[in-house]
């Protein structure tokens, strides 16, 4: 899964809290989805910008669809390794694919993806600007 | 699209918290997963039978995969009303569709989908035991 | 404790979902800072008004100070009777106080307070106008 | 207030997801919470053990009270500065206590404290061990 992993990636490192565990002993679902938005806004910080300066130039970036696989549990304290990519540009959204390991990038929990539209601050979809598919 | 959803269904209303909202001023996409996972209880609750009680007779259904669709937004104090049913049951796991809507049922804000293993107490893929099955 | 409640007072039931839940298998001690507030924004809407509409008067009430005393567990699927009050107006803020409960509002699980100051759309404090103070 | 923190402490960063905030644009109450047991699980695995490792030893530490002051807001992206220590050991429970700032150390964003009992596996009340004192 890995080795077709698109370029440039990003990596981030995030500790699993108490707070993100169930019940079961395990990190509870919704959190991966958490972990995918912690991972973007680091992966586009990485590549010079932050997402509040993308919001400052007029560009909206809402989720229209979200999907993980769960593959094997994490545990409280983990060290879990995000990696983040952008898999597709489409004319007026952008997909970005995530695989979570842990136990130094070897075992892969999760993977999954976000589909974003690309909006301008009414709401209205517009076309992807040049300078947002240039950081990547 | 909820003239095919799959029977016996379940309904639940949920009012949006503050804290399920975000810095756009909308319900955060994580946070649908929690109400999917809220309908997934009441709607076992309502068949008859609590999760709880699913799991003291060692069965177990951890999710394996969660999809979501956004269409439109919901913001805080939105009363959502969430559709549930059960779209496939296969040997070994099980799948639950959800349509989330607001004003009274007329406006489809998000829907999806999760599907869950069918686990022993040890974390063992088993056949989906019959009286499970029975209650929907 | 309930017996020197402050009136009006209000009630909401909520019940306990997995993903309120941690690894120790009981609600996570952040999370009744939510209950807090989703009982919260019921009173106030119970009592004629909802807090969308005090936003939109211009004025905020941002919380300055929150503060819990987790008695007993509560556990997933768990129904919680959250009591709800006003304790104290000051001149520029206001303070709610909250005993949750759990089996039929016989066994205190928590309790607790959150003072608000009142400030307008810039975030100074003002006044609290008679007419907020009036709805309780 | 940071002068006369106990020692020993230990800081950790944390970097503010769009999932931490609200409707109101900045980091929801409850989250800060979470930043408080972030920091406390640091604290620990800095001093020489996991939390994980306490509780196998058979020793749980439960939240008994929790207590935040609000002083200014943090918004999305901000990297956050948690400041933890213990602040009085007693016969069978500690006291945490916290400092929230952001811009390096310089704002003090909120402050807090939590009070733990120290149980055993059974959740009895039992005297805090040299062991943990000792890491300390």
């Amino acid at each position: 899964m890995s080795k077709e992993f698109p370029t440039p990636d990003a990596w981030l490192d995030h500790s699993v809290s108490y707070g993100e565990t169930d019940a079961m002993g395990v990190v509870y679902y919704a959190e991966y989805l958490h972990f995918f938005e912690r991972s973007r806004s680091h992966y586009i910080r990485e590549r010079g910008m932050s997402y509040n300066e993308v919001e400052e130039r007029g560009i909206f970036l809402p989720v229209r669809e979200a999907s993980c696989r769960y593959r094997i549990s994490a545990h409280y304290d983990d060290l879990l390794n995000i990696h983040v990519g952008i898999s597709e540009w489409k004319r007026a959204s952008v997909i970005f694919v995530y695989d979570i390991f842990k136990d130094n990038r070897t075992k892969l929990v999760a993977s999954g993806f976000t589909e974003h539209a690309c909006v301008n601050a009414d709401g209205r979809p517009v076309r992807v600007p040049d300078w947002l598919k240039e950081i990547f």
